[in-house]
């Protein structure tokens, strides 16, 4: 270890360890030798041009690395990525070294121009695309084959001999973060810039998606609380309420894309170009020729990969919705046992056997839930998606379809094939909020206190017991490396796209869950908030423009609900008595009022521009310059 | 006339007279001098560079001029407005003259890398850039003001001094085409590359799509004949018929999206950069700072358009869309008077009567048709639209809707309001087969042989019969000049638009509809073609991407068209006998039906992919060599 690996001294003072390497115990030094070489060698030579240093731990086993970058490293990673940033004159530009004094806040010596969260995303960025030059391995591995243009790391983290790579906490902003966002009691804005700062945007976004959805369901929840409280039941009340709902539903989610824009403008993501997507780590096949780049990397027949999706994974995904709608016709069939035997035999014993369906039901769907999500992981991995975001997306696709059945389907049943009301409203509020409480126990509250358990026992172990900001960097990584990865923020949307159907779904019963769904969102943001500063490893960045697949899986979770309510409204006794002579007449005006408002909330869809006109025009201005631009060459 | 305007002189031997440009009767001299010279002037002195040549004809009023352009120039000029060609390598790529060795077919003497439409398209957009440098107003013409940066030609035609600006036929070409479009009397395609060359992609794409269309409309047209031949009037086969007609339908619609991605590929329309468009000529305003420009130009508040469109545009649609439907309860009794008249005094001057309402009421709709559009082009040119296309979008869809309800509105009442299946059967077949008949007369063979007749009168006077190709270039202008323009593809993709209508929306009630859309399509491609080369001055070639708004328009019709068959199907009295019982368990299961098909519509819609796979593949390595050059910038 005595050589000097950088260009600059690892014991340089303004080396600022920005990410975490940790290999596995015993990899070979020839391997870590080469590693670090690479990551420190000029970029001519092949290397990233970053700086690497050991951390030397009490039992100096030397797994552990610290990277960082010079100064001028992290601004020409920065134009490398695509990074969009705000010029003097207020506009977004694309940042580039050469054009570097025309940004709003840049000097040469102020290192905070880029965040850190840019900073460590731009290390990754460039760790990643550490490509194999002519090595057919890595070096001390045999059987860990490289070709040129492999990524380096991808290669090690498959093989096994990189544990993991994770940004480093900065424990100064995150106290800072974490008393702005939710260290006070006071009723305020979440700090969503100085989030985005920290943790990158596809987290700020989620943030501000959840922030949003909790002001959107507000006025709902206003007009629910009377419903309730004056145990209205005149149909025309409910209709309003209902009609209200489905346009209020269309119209939030059109604001949100706008909103959406605004924000993403003014962090720069709705302007950076996508970069080309890399193969995803799990993508295997034989090695080719890839048609777009030329390049030499493994290719998987599309259309074996479409069979795949057809022929298994679609049929599985059906099999699987049907065993769930079969367990829950057992469900229902227990319930009405339960209630003979109750009936028949009244005792304390068959009062509390009148539980015993729905305790062994909810165990059930969240045992299939889990079983289910294993399956899908490993379908869509076998799939053999070459990029991310398309494994990702065929992912969503199948927890989501699920999920929504096994939430829904048995409401359905009762609403729309058992016709009770009563009952309805009863599983309704009993799902809602015994979900919302379990949810954020399982979610935040039980792991912080797992994490604080643990965290006291390592911090004894050190023999030291200082508070956090005074912990060693040594102290800092040995704790945060054992804290768990927060796997993106595909949960919490699914947790919010669960409650939008519950509050949407079924409005017109019980018009007291956005009430609850409020309630629990205040909550949720704190937790959620806690989860991320106290809980989980520090993610990495991730530029998004917008909420994405999301956003389609609420719009349809919309047209469904307006399905869903304009029956409810049609079975209701206030409109049957309506129509006293003919049952067909009053099908026939249910059907077409719910055809009506279909149509409202497309033509709303379509009118509503998705930008705001002053982005529009900011965006339009980009392109008019580029134009000009290209015709002056 | 004796002044050199160009820097060639203008009876150099290579001087192809491209475009002619009128200019009023007694246009002052002064005003002739300064736009002849900005035309032929210098790049750098703000001119356009291009060649431009009086024409002399026998009353010498010298108010005809010709326009061409050196090889070069017209190369500098495609690199201008952005043409994609082909390069050696089979890619599109987007030419540049600095570049021009890669591209396919070009060679510095080769006159036809570029298409004549190409190089017309050039011209007319040199011209329109032709802008006031410090002119104030139009020499000679003080109340023609001037503004920096206007385009000069546009304010010409405003004022009325140009009288017009249109591309030359060409003789020898013409020929060539119209013998291999519609010549012969054999099945085969059409000649869609050379139709793209002659008049451009606009209109090529409209023949290619009227020509998909027919082929799509074969299958239901098969179909549909053994249910006229055998009189089937099973429900089984009907539900079938209909149900294949819908997934059909919507599967014709995406297909067409890919093949017309292939096509605009090849043509290199697909990749071709949006210009930066500039404001209508019709629009005005206070001249102001576009914000996106940053130049002087008129501008007009948004909010003031907003509020002309939703408050009186919109308004003034309804009530006419209203009134429509007025007109016809109007006719509906008026058929219903003459029906009691015939059945009381049976003679034949009674059952003549009985054509009277029919007659009148066609009458009155294509008076009515008429003073809507004039009405809607003056709302759509009231609200002041800044930019052509979002003026053509308000037209069309203004114009759309109440096409729609004209054509239709009657059919719709007889369906579900008078439940008269024999009659809309009957009212179908009249309304598809009159429109067709007269469409196509009005059309293109009454205005053919108009201008026939025209041309006879002119040749006589200009006392030379000989035939097309010999004419001299002064009888030619003289004769096109006189010529009808053409006004887009409007209203032609109106009628197939509708024709679609009159086929989907109640196929199950008139399986027939389509055999006849079919006939009449083939016979349309020949009139239309017709119109094209022989009635019609020659347009300019307008490159597009797609059909655009018609893309929304029948995708909108088809979802429709699930809506009316499923409710005919459900009334039909096959049907009804399948549930004895209940008429609540008919309509439920016919509503079931109906959002089932409407769901599969869109999945199929969203599953399958808008571009063929080999396309995406060459968009992407576009893209990705875009992102590549970025880098090693």
């Amino acid at each position: 270890m005595e050589e000097s690996w950088s260009f600059l001294d690892t014991f340089e003072p303004n080396f600022r360890p920005l990410v975490v390497i940790e290999l596995a115990k015993g990899t070979k030094e020839e391997t870590i030798k080469w590693f670090t070489k690479r990551i420190v060698d000029k970029k001519a030579n092949g290397g990233a041009q970053l700086l690497v240093k050991p951390l030397v731990t009490e039992n100096g086993d030397g797994t552990i690395y610290l990277v960082g970058a010079s100064h001028l490293r992290l601004l020409l990673g920065a134009e490398a990525v695509g990074l969009v940033k705000e010029c003097n004159d207020n506009s977004m530009r694309t940042f580039t070294y050469s054009s570097r004094k025309t940004f709003k806040d840049f000097a040469d010596d102020n290192h905070n121009f880029l965040t850190v969260a840019e900073c460590q995303y731009i290390i990754k960025h460039e760790l990643e695309n550490l490509r194999a030059k002519d090595e057919k391995m890595i070096p001390g591995y045999p059987q860990a084959k490289l070709y040129p243009g492999k990524s380096v790391v991808r290669r090690l983290l498959t093989s096994g001999i990189l544990v993991q790579i994770f940004p480093l906490h900065d424990r100064e902003e995150l106290k800072k973060l974490s008393h702005s966002w939710y260290g006070q009691v006071k009723v305020r804005y979440q700090p969503l810039d100085e989030i985005r700062c920290y943790f990158g945007e596809t987290i700020a976004l989620y943030f501000g998606f959840l922030e949003y959805f909790t002001f959107a369901l507000i006025p709902m929840a206003v007009i629910g609380i009377p419903y309730y409280v004056f145990a209205w039941e005149d149909y025309d009340k409910y209709v309003m309420f209902a009609a209200f709902n489905l346009l209020w539903s269309t119209a939030i989610l059109e604001v949100w894309k706008r909103i959406s824009a605004v924000m993403t403008y003014h962090w720069g993501t709705l302007l950076m170009k996508r970069q080309f997507e890399e193969p995803r780590s799990g993508f295997h096949g034989v090695l080719g020729i890839n048609p777009i780049t030329g390049r030499e990397e493994p290719v998987y027949s599309s259309i074996k990969r479409q069979l795949r999706i057809y022929l298994v994974s679609l049929p599985f995904v059906c099999l699987c919705l049907y065993f769930s709608l079969y367990v829950m016709m057992i469900y229902f069939d227990l319930e009405q046992w339960a209630l003979v035997y109750h009936e028949e035999n009244e005792s304390n014993f068959s009062s509390l056997m009148l539980f015993v369906p729905s305790i062994i039901y909810a165990v059930v769907i969240e045992i299939m839930n889990r079983i289910y999500r294993y399956a899908a992981e490993f379908l869509t991995s076998w799939e053999n998606h070459r990029l991310e975001s398309s494994y990702q997306n065929h992912l969503i696709l199948k927890v989501l379809v699920f999920n929504f059945l096994n939430c829904f389907a048995s409401l359905f049943y009762i609403a729309f094939v058992l016709f009770d009301m009563k009952l309805l409203r009863q599983s309704l509020a009993t799902l809602l909020i015994t979900s919302q409480i379990l949810n954020q126990f399982a979610e935040s509250l039980l792991p912080y206190w797992l994490q604080k358990r643990h965290k006291k026992r390592m911090k004894k172990r050190m023999c030291s017991l200082k508070t956090d900001t005074d912990l060693s960097l040594v102290e800092q990584v040995t704790l945060e490396k054992e804290m768990g990865t927060y796997f993106g923020t595909f949960d919490d949307y699914l947790e919010l796209f669960l409650q939008f159907g519950y509050v949407s779904l079924f409005s017109c019963v019980y018009p007291l869950a956005a009430v609850f769904a409020v309630l629990n969102n205040i909550t949720e943001i704190y937790s959620d908030a806690l989860k991320m500063c106290r809980v989980y490893k520090r993610p990495f960045a991730e530029p998004t423009a917008n909420i994405g697949v999301w956003q389609l899986a609420f719009e349809t979770m919309s047209v469904i609900s307006v399905v869903t309510n304009c029956i409810l409204i049609g079975m209701s006794p206030q409109v049957n008595a309506l129509f006293p002579d003919s049952k067909m007449d009053l099908i026939l005006t249910v059907a077409l009022v719910e055809h009506l408002l279909l149509a409202i909330k497309f033509i709303m869809a379509f009118v509503i521009p998705d930008k705001p006109r002053d982005i529009q025009i900011k965006l339009a201005k980009l392109e008019f310059e580029s134009l000009e631009a290209l015709k002056q060459q």
